[in-house]
Formats: structure tokens, C-alpha cells, sequence
């Protein structure tokens, strides 16, 4: 039973979940440019779409960094449902060129969990071919890995996207932009965007850097051999992944989607667990395998234990406790989160404006998410 | 040559062990109720047979909980000796149901070793299924693995008792109670039972619980996913592993055997080193293939690293150094221990009627076993 | 361009690396006793050649421990490249006793990465059978492995260097050594010995024991079951790896190499990026075989976390960080560290005297080399 909450926080909110609203209520009243927005489903049905604080709308749109991710792990799950992509099959199978300097064997399977050795080209992309993924692709084809293909992973922060749509350029031929815009977005009618459509410019909100406590620095970061392959200054025209128009315009499927809270957990809902009456796009089968973990452990490119993938999602760890081990999905750099599980049928979703130092998933959002799913609704 | 000791501590040990038995005795004395078993063969010699403190006689049995997977250890080890399992092929070939859900191609090795991704089924097993091996197996046979089989490992902390009994009712025939009383049991003529027998209830001793230091209250445990769908509250009418007669009848092979410290230590003599001029059970290349790690480090369920298993039986760690790289046993939640160092010869039991703060193997008697190999008997 | 030093620190430095000699400047200034040799190239151009301390000359060789190993890393780079050693193929191809134990299906691949499970022989080899290559080799062959091959990796400390001569006298037909000496080290012109000649006796500079700082005691080493397998006393007649004619005469490529750290960077320079406009001895295809990453994590012999290799070599961590993603090298227990970087063009070596506690690649060097690479020279 959804009711109104119009206080500091405003929207609806299943009467089960009250708690969660009063103390995000609680979290507007002790800091007034906290401005987000949070929205669940339960086996499809709403039950929670409230947002809060000065720079946020109930429509405002943002862009939620790797939460963008969601729409290429739905998107490659899809692939496998329809039969055009098989993840045990050597990637060279539908993608010659990638056949060299060792990739020969590398499978789908591998390649979408982060175990390919590809977090980035040598020299790094330029911002130009990251923004064009048929460049991005025909570069990361002719790599050799970073490691052995299958002996390690590590995080994928931006490259995945791009191997995400040379995965459906060449099995389903259209572009991932195409596909995920008329299989997933206009079908489940959301506002989770590749691309930012130039009529809702006005709705868009710039994210605020995220800023360090007062008299706390930086921890000094210690050198991970791959950290700087994949993380140091990306060359070309000085180009902000979530702030330029030319990046959130494009909407790279790893990281400038463009985005409601409600739309990341309406697209997970119409994906996963279908929306009211209706079925979900993606079967029970594609959940589990998109689901399934593929690896856990120490990430070979953020030089952190205990992070752990399916099929380009993310899965609980302990520090992104988001669901149960059932669950996958992805936050993002700045605060953002998508999340669903399939046990408890919550899909959820999280944007902010700053997020909390020092980025990643805003953990208040994080014990929402899996509270929820705590809750029996 | 052994000698009898009769202080706090009371029982027989040999000369070259005195230390050991001395430095118990002041544990006795330090703490009066402390209570326990402690045994230990070498090469299939007696070496150490004593006990103490005022619940323990010499010949009480306890249940000690996971130390009980001593006996499945042995049985998968034996089925392997006859050629009825072999543990490279597809679980499938002896378990049709299995094939299904993503496990067609898990091997014995896998599923032995905890990689399968089954320390629980979804829902959890109820108490009546738990302790029905028939109904345990059907259940699990047609689970989704919870990681992608191979990708990790996880304590199964219970499962795996279910499933060393399919091993044994698909492959010999029998159940793993006969095949273990008939085959182990009863021709090494030890005391450690799968079901305790209706005559010697009178010599069952219950456990007590483990007590936090006074003023230490719990770790927070930090959240990981599979900790509580292997270690949260079990469905079902109200049983408890150690002290239900319903679960000691049974004798549930990975929790809920029953034996004396003397009956541990030998059982694994009789099977990994012979006892006396007798041959052991296992023969050298069987004791290899059941002893050799086969998995190392984050334990996906306990959420704990530097663990490590060979079949079934764990491997020592830093965290249960009780021998060299070349032992193997399992210690139980409540404070017991088994283990066998074919390197030594040393083979070990230990139990205890309230095990040390904060529960898994006593490190006294993990020091001692180690000691032991140590001695150069 | 090279300018001369000629302060505490003497030998030639280019310009653009004044800094770094600066501040070894700054160490002999600070620790009167510190004695050291480091050379570097980049793109096989000298750039950096100095020495300092009361016990280094120009020329003054030291055993370097197991910064021996860039030796036995490039000779199987060799035999690789020129088709007499096929990685993926089992050792057994070459190696027929060697197919015993569990090791029927152990690849050259997991042999040369530290998987295969032979850190040792069980009991110890003795000193006799370490410094004669046929003998070790025969005892490794028949050894049961410490851990299932390809479940787990542990430094093979020793053994590796015995195992890369069994495949050179295997493949090639010589032994490592004259292999080493025709191929690499009489190519190159560089004096880095497998084997110091008589002759050289007499710039022979003993090593002098690593020293706890004052009044710190050594950490209390945890137990880890294989430490004590690989690093227990040796048996035999009492030998010193580094300061034992007999081992520094024999040369074992492990561990008791001679040479200067001038001999290391070129060593590395003619096999890697060639020096002046010779072509490196090494084809750009061998060189990323031999530095591609094979197993990164938790080392079972050790008992060290993010430890890493390729073939033979170690790999760059955060506690190793002497260049990119791309590098590899060997560092030694006494302080030595000799790597090669295709990514930038640096080959560096560097010899000390006395190590800085407790022991290991001295910090300062593995600074030193990973600027020299940054220098962008």
C-alpha cells in the first residue's frame, strides 16, 4: 500500500517501508545539499520512488557513472536468450580480428566478467575512440592482454561497454544503442537512457565532485601496477565522462547513461521480474546465467579483495552488500546504484548529486536496497 | 613407552610426550572446568590416550560436530580405492538427476572439494530433510549452484555429508552408515559412530555452549552473502545437531557423529597408517589422492581467507596448523579435532565438552597434534 | 646524455636521471657502510651506471640470490622462441619420468609459474643434489606435488632453477649453464655468470648478513605449512648459497649467479630491447610470452598475499612495484633486483652488500627503476 511522504522527503512509499523513509528523512534534515532519489519494486510493484534535497526533482535526470552498466548486462543477457550469443564460445567465433596476441580461446564467458586482460588499450583510448565504439572495438581487438585470459580479473571500467556492443553489432547487427533503445528501453517504457534525447536537456542535473571530510586527505593511494593503465589521465579534447555533452549525448553503455532513480529500477524490473501483470523480458534461465558468479576475489586492475562478478554485473560483497547472494548489479564512481535480486524480486535504484566520499555506492543506499529485501513485500 | 599419567590429567603417555601432557594438566589446573579427550597414534602406535576435567570420563562420547566429516573423508576415499567413484568424471555419470541447472560438468573433485556451489539448497533444508539423506540429495541434485562450479569454493558445511552419501548409495549400494560401519568402523573396531548406538547413551555427555570472555561481546560479523544462507536459522521442527537424539541416532556425517578422542585418532590410524602390524584401509596412493589440497584461500561462504581443502578434509593453515603440508583432517564448530599427517605418521583426536571462545578447533589441541609430528616417534 | 658523478657516488648518470643519482647520493651520505652497484638502460641506451659505499668497486661482483633467475627466465624464453619448448605441452612430452605422481598432465606453462606444486623435494634435497642438476632433477621427477598442479602457485625458491636446466638438456641437449653462457651471456658480452670463472676470484665481494634495526626483534613469523618445506635447514655438508665456493663456482640459476648490477641491466638489454641497434636476442612475441602474467594472489609457499608471475619471473605488486603492467624482473633475498620494462625500455640492475631489513628487492631500487621508466627517456 503506497503512501504520500511530503516532508524533506517527498513521493510514496509502501507503508512496510516507512522506516526507510524516515531515516532517509533524517538524512535531508542533517545535511541540506544531500539531494538524491531512491525507487524500488517488489515482483514489479512499486513500493518506494521518493527523492529529496535542492538540486534533485522527482524527474531530474543524471548520469549514474558504471551504474550505466545495468543496460549492457541486461543487453547482453538478451543476446544469450535469443540464441546469438553464446557465452562458452570463443569470442573470435563471431569477432575474427579479436583472434591474436593470445586471445585466440578467450570465451564470451571470460570476456564479459572481467577476466580478458583488457581494461584498457596501450597506448589508453583517446576520449574520440571511447565515444565511438566501432574505433574502441577494432583497438581492443588487436590487444594482448594484460594477463593470461583466465588467470585473473579485474575491473573493466569503461572498455566493457564498448566489447558489449562489438558483441551485438556482430551477433544481432544493430548497435548496443539500437538494440538496448528498442528491446529494453521502449519496451519497458523507462527513463534510463543510452543517450541523452536533446528534448530533455532541461531535466538534466550536473553531479558536484565528491569532496573529502574536512581535514581528512586522500589516503595515499599505493601503486597498483594496472590502476594508472586504467585510471590516469585519458588523452584527447579534455572530455568529462558525466559532464560532457558529447559523452552523456552518446551515453557510453559503461558509463554516460542518462537516468531517473525509478528508471534504473523500472528498466531492472521490466528485465527481471516483469512489471505488474506483465512477464519479464528476460526468462528465469537468462536471469541465473547473467547472474551467475563468475569470479570473486582480488581485482587485478583496482588492486581491492573481495570484489566478485557475474556476466558484467556486480555481486554482493561484503562492502556492496546490496542483496542476497542471488543478486547482481552495478554501482557507480559517484554515489549511483542498480541493483536486483531475484529471491526477494526487489529491483532498486539510486542516484545523487554528491556523493559520499569516497565514491563508489552510497552505502546508506546499499542498506536500503537490501533491507527491502528484507522486508517480505 | 607409554606411562601412566594420574594427576588432574589421567590416562597413558609416551615418554617423549610428557611435555605435552604436563602443559595440559596446567590447563586443568588453571581452569576446573575445562573438560576433554585427547588421543594420538603414531605410525599406528598409541602414543597418547588421556583425559581430564569433571565431565569428561575416559570413555564419554560427544558429538563433535564437524570432526564427524572424518568419516565421509574416508568412505569417498575408499570408494575411490575400489574403483567405484572416480572423481574426474562428471558427478552425472553415477547421479542422472544431478546433470541439471548448470552442474552437468561438475566433477567428483569439485563437489568434494567444495567448489560445487551447494552449501545450502534454496529454500533451505528443513531439519527432516537434513537428516534424511534420500530427501537432502533430491533436493540438492536439482539446485542452482550459488557460483559458477570451479570459479570458487565454500564451506559446505553440512551439504556435504548429504552428498558423500549419494557418492556411496549411487556408486556401492549401500548407505554411507552401512558402507562405514561395515568397511571402517567395524574392522579398525573404533568408536567413532555414524548413529550412536542405543546402548551407550548412558555414555553420551552433552555439550556445552561456547561463552564469550567475560566483558568480549561478539565480533559485529560483517555481512557476506552466503553466510546466512548456509548459517541462518534452519526451517523445521526444533533440533539441534549435537544434542537432538533425533540427529546422534542418525549420525549426520558431517555434523553429528559420535566418538571418543581415542575413537578418532583410531579410526584414522586404522585407515591412513595401519594400526599395529596391520595394513592400513587406504593405501598410499588413496591417503595421496583424499590428502591433496585441492582448493586454497577465500572461503566464499565463511567469508575467510587462507582456508583450504583437499577431499572433503581440510587442509592446515596458519589459522589450524596441526601438520606438515601433507596432513589433512576437520575440526568442529564446537572445539574438536581429527587429523592425520602421513608425512609423521601421527594420526589425532580431540574432544571437548566446551570448547574455547570463539568455537573451531581448540589451538591447544591443534598445537599438540602438531607437536606430536614433531616428536620424532 | 651521460655526465659523470664523481661525490660519494661515483660512475655516470644522464642528465635527466641527476635526480635519482642524487638522492643514492643522499643515502651514502646518511649510512657510511652503504655499499651498492645500479646500472640501467633504456631502449638499450646506457643511461645510468654508478656505484658507491667502502665495499663496492666498479667492477665488484656479488651473488645476487635469486636475482640469478632473470638467467633461467630468458633461457626458457629462448628455447621458446626457438620452437624446441612448447608451453602448453605437457612436461611429460619432454620429460617422460617426469609423468608420475599426478603430474601426468602438468604443462611447461604451470611448471615455469610456480603451479606445479615442487617446491621441494620430500625429504629436502640435499646440498650435493641441488648444486648437480641431474640429481635434483631425477628426485623432482618422481615427487609426488605438494598441492594439486594448476590449483595454487608457491615461489619455487630453488627448485625452479633445477627444473629450467632439466628442460634445456631435455630440449636443447646442453645444459643450462652452457646454454646460458653460449646463447645469452657470450652474445650479449655481459658479466653476469652462470658459474663465476677462477680467474675472477679475486672481484669477488662476499655479502654481509641483513640486520634488524635496533631493537626490533624479528616479527614473529605465523605458521605456514610449506614455509617450513622450502626454507627448513638444508642437509648435507654445510654450504652457503652466496658465499660457498662450491656454489658460486657451479652458478645455480636460482640462486648463486655472479655478477655486477652493471651485468644485470645489460643481460637484460641485449635479451629485451636489444643495445645500440642490435636486435634483442628475444623477438618482441617471446618477450610477451615471457612476461604475461600466469598467477597473481595469495603465494601457498610463502604465505604472502599479491604475489605474482609470469614464466620464471615475477611480476610487479604493489610491495614490487619496479615498473608497468608490462614488466617482470627478479628480485633477491639479500637486496638485489634486476627487471626489464618492453613498456618503457628500461632494463635495470642493482647489487648491494648488505640489504635492508628484512630482506628482499631494497625499496629504494624498486623506486629507482620505476622513475626511470617515468623519465620518458
Amino acid at each position: 500500500m503506497l503512501t504520500n511522504y511530503d516532508r524533506l522527503l517527498k513521493g510514496q512509499v509502501d507503508e512496510a517501508l516507512t522506516f526507510i523513509a524516515d531515516r532517509f528523512e533524517g538524512y535531508l534534515a542533517a545535511d541540506p545539499q544531500l539531494s538524491f532519489q531512491m525507487a524500488a519494486y517488489v515482483h514489479g510493484r512499486l513500493v518506494l520512488d521518493v527523492y529529496g534535497g535542492p538540486h534533485m526533482a522527482a524527474d531530474s535526470l543524471t548520469v549514474p557513472y558504471s551504474t550505466s552498466k545495468n543496460t549492457a548486462g541486461l543487453v547482453v543477457g538478451l543476446l544469450v536468450q535469443r540464441g546469438l550469443l553464446d557465452l562458452d564460445a570463443p569470442v573470435a567465433d563471431w569477432w575474427p580480428e579479436f583472434a591474436t596476441g593470445g586471445k585466440e580461446r578467450v570465451t564470451g564467458r571470460q570476456l564479459f566478467s572481467h577476466q580478458a586482460g583488457l581494461p584498457e588499450t596501450e597506448p589508453m583510448l583517446e576520449w574520440d575512440e571511447l565515444l565511438d565504439n566501432r574505433r574502441a572495438a577494432d583497438r581492443l581487438a588487436i590487444m594482448r592482454p594484460y594477463w593470461r585470459p583466465g588467470s585473473a580479473f579485474g575491473y573493466h571500467a569503461i572498455t566493457i561497454g564498448n566489447l558489449a556492443d562489438a558483441a551485438v553489432q556482430r551477433t544481432d547487427g544493430r548497435t548496443i544503442h539500437e538494440f538496448y533503445e528498442q528491446e529494453l528501453r521502449r519496451r519497458i517504457d523507462t527513463e534510463f537512457f543510452l543517450g541523452l534525447p536533446d528534448e530533455l536537456d532541461d531535466r538534466l542535473v550536473p553531479l558536484l565532485p565528491i569532496v573529502p571530510p574536512l581535514g581528512e586527505a586522500p589516503a595515499p593511494t599505493s601503486y597498483h601496477p594496472l590502476r594508472d593503465v586504467a585510471f590516469g589521465p585519458r588523452p584527447g579534447k579534455d572530455v568529462d565522462l558525466a559532464g560532457s555533452e558529447k559523452s552523456y549525448r552518446f551515453g557510453h553503455p559503461a558509463g554516460s547513461a542518462t537516468t531517473t532513480a525509478h528508471g534504473v529500477a523500472k528498466l531492472l524490473a521490466g528485465a527481471v521480474t516483469g512489471i505488474g501483470e506483465a512477464d519479464p523480458i528476460l526468462d528465469a534461465e537468462t536471469v541465473a546465467v547473467i547472474g551467475e558468479q563468475q569470479v570473486r576475489g582480488f581485482d587485478e586492475v583496482l588492486g581491492q579483495h573481495d570484489r566478485a562478478h557475474s556476466i558484467i554485473f556486480q555481486k554482493p560483497s561484503q562492502q556492496l552488500a546490496f542483496g542476497s547472494a542471488r543478486s547482481f548489479g552495478h554501482d557507480g564512481a559517484m554515489g549511483a546504484l542498480g541493483c536486483a535480486d531475484p529471491l526477494t524480486g526487489v529491483t532498486f535504484g539510486y542516484t545523487i548529486v554528491r556523493g559520499p566520499w569516497p565514491g563508489g555506492a552510497d552505502p546508506r543506499a546499499v542498506r536500503a536496497a537490501r533491507e527491502i529485501g528484507m522486508a517480505g513485500l
